[in-house]
């Protein structure tokens, strides 16, 4: 399905139009992303909510000389100016009396000096109205995340495959190649520093990978993911190196229970935190509510972290089309620990997995 | 040499006094990481001007429970609270009148929080504070330069050696395989996306690797770094494959020379707009001026590109101790480009450099 960001606009000119907004200063790189395609490194964007009908004559984005080729072939529908102070730009030429502005991305300074030289527009903060936007994919966004996910799938199948989950190796080592095979199986990008747990080191949550040696008996935690046209996947898996302990056993299927209660859960008009507490009641219910120390998971897509918020002070619910991760954990200190994770979409007719990998208790 | 964060956050403490500030709320991470040693994703710390001498009571860390073991090891000096909120907790428990902010680094939607809850408290907005202190280096900092740029020269020296410059390979084959060199020499990350251009896209200054075939005969431009201890090192080299034609030998020579005069005119004192001059008149000279599209260098640190700017419109003067790269370029479009970087420190007896990589024009 091609990309269709006219859409994306005009969903924020109605969100405007509801909070008697004339017009939306954007200076968040993802959001004029998502609204426009453009992916340079400087950008504004004046929305108008006038443009809804018709011609987009007050719409426009302002970058630099180095993005003048690129701007005019990623935003081919807008005009483009080419100033490098951009949002100051675009503030200099604004034509009308009340400009919102994303109050959560501008800096204190920036507000300031842009109330300084134009003292005739009336600023209006706003927070996060396209990242509410963001929150529910589009069938291209989801090809995107899809594509991401494949990546992530095909490099640990091959890692697997080809031995790279032995005894002997770092978890350096592991971590470097994982991500060399996410490339080569069609990742543009990774999504965050792999994290590769050995053995004890498998009990801390978000373990940067080191020299660590992985054994025989050692749970292994991959915790990785793929970019694809700047959507991230987001997958976790533990498996057990040669030998499985009962308690290895136990607590894998615990988790396994657990993550499988949480993705049931995700069902549209579900409230974030009752999915949480889906997942987290059945490691309640064993005893080991203490060892699952983080939030259930988060919404994904241009951001690695993205609203919403899977946890315990959750707000809100879930929209059909929201893109999230689903990821319960139990951390033994010292000993190590299980999280499985998984990357959703929210459907009507049930959740679709992205990250299409087996979540057996697997021993290699 | 150890690393002595107190003689930092006393450094600040003098720019505080000047100011006749009591005290400064940084927000910023990589400040943070500089005054204290603190590395993790959630932080905030007020340093208080009243503690130049002896205890430093009224100087406080704030980080979440993420983070309790590691802020105590690393931040032993120092008092830390543990509070999700960080900055909104230390304004909380605040117990002075004026509090200075980063007002370049706070959005305007979290200064209007703090205002909100904290009513008593006046908040004073400086900018750019602890970046003036990290411009000029100390000895530590420039140990982990040095650390970076060997990783660095290591890891294209092996590049090289094993045959990776060759026709036939891909740009992005080359990148993976630098990026995996340097790793293996040391780095624990890179500094950015490594650059691979290969043939006309060597004239893209900042071309993105992608599935285009090295040739005989072509420019390849390899820009690219690796970080130690969350410092970057920065360096471009360009080759020639197998055969080099006459206009490319005049090319790289006019840049080799616009470089050895840029890296010459790096003294204590001198104008940022001067060290420009000094490489930008070579290529002027010879007619190529428009073909230089980029200011000549940047500075380096804990981030890829910080303070000084060292370009056209650059203003300020270089201090001892000031880690910056000498960059110059000239890009023909369609046809390729020569760009040639080195990272070195501005020293009283002359710059010391820290990247090694021979820059003589060689054919591989």
């Amino acid at each position: 399905m091609s990309v269709d960001h006219r859409s994306r606009r005009d969903a924020l000119r109605t969100l405007l139009v509801e909070r008697e907004l004339d017009a939306i200063l954007v200076t968040d790189l993802l959001n004029i992303r998502y609204l426009t395609g453009f992916t340079g490194s400087n950008a504004a964007l004046v929305v108008s909510a006038r443009d809804a009908d018709g011609d987009e004559d007050a719409t426009v984005i302002c970058t630099d000389g180095r993005y003048v080729t690129q701007v005019a072939e990623q935003v081919p529908d807008l005009r483009a100016e080419i100033d490098r102070s951009s949002a100051a730009h675009l503030i200099g030429t604004f034509s009308g009396d009340v400009l919102a502005f994303e109050a959560h991305v501008a800096t204190f300074a920036e507000h300031r000096s842009w109330t300084e030289s134009a003292p005739s527009v009336r600023f209006e903060p706003v927070s996060g109205l396209v990242e509410k936007l963001r929150m529910v994919k589009d069938e291209h966004e989801i090809g995107l995340l899809r594509a991401a996910c494949a990546a992530a799938d095909d490099a640990l199948a091959q890692l697997i495959t080809r031995g790279g989950l032995r005894p002997g190796r770092t978890e350096r080592e592991v971590g470097r190649e994982l991500e060399n095979l996410m490339f080569e199986n069609g990742a543009d990008g990774i999504s965050f520093e792999t994290i590769v747990a050995a053995g004890s080191n498998s009990a801390i949550p978000h373990h940067r990978p080191t020299g660590a040696v992985l054994a025989s008996g050692d749970f292994v935690k991959l915790d990785f993911g793929a970019q694809v046209g700047g959507y991230h996947s987001d997958m976790t898996r533990t498996y057990v190196l040669e030998t499985v302990s009962d308690w290895q056993r136990d607590v894998y299927e615990l988790v396994a229970k657990s993550q499988a209660a949480g993705c049931a859960a995700l069902v549209p008009g579900a409230e974030c935190a009752a999915v949480d507490a889906a997942a987290r009641s059945v490691i309640d219910d064993a005893g080991y509510g203490e060892l699952f120390l983080h939030g259930l998971g988060h919404g994904v897509g241009l951001e690695i972290h993205e609203a919403p918020g899977i946890g315990k002070l959750g707000t809100g619910t879930l929209l059909s089309g929201a893109a999230v991760t689903v990821e319960p954990g139990v951390y033994f200190s010292g000993r190590g620990g299980v999280r499985i994770e998984d990357t959703l979409v929210v459907r009507e007719q049930g959740p679709e997995l992205l990250t299409l990998t087996a979540k057996d208790l697997t021993v290699i």
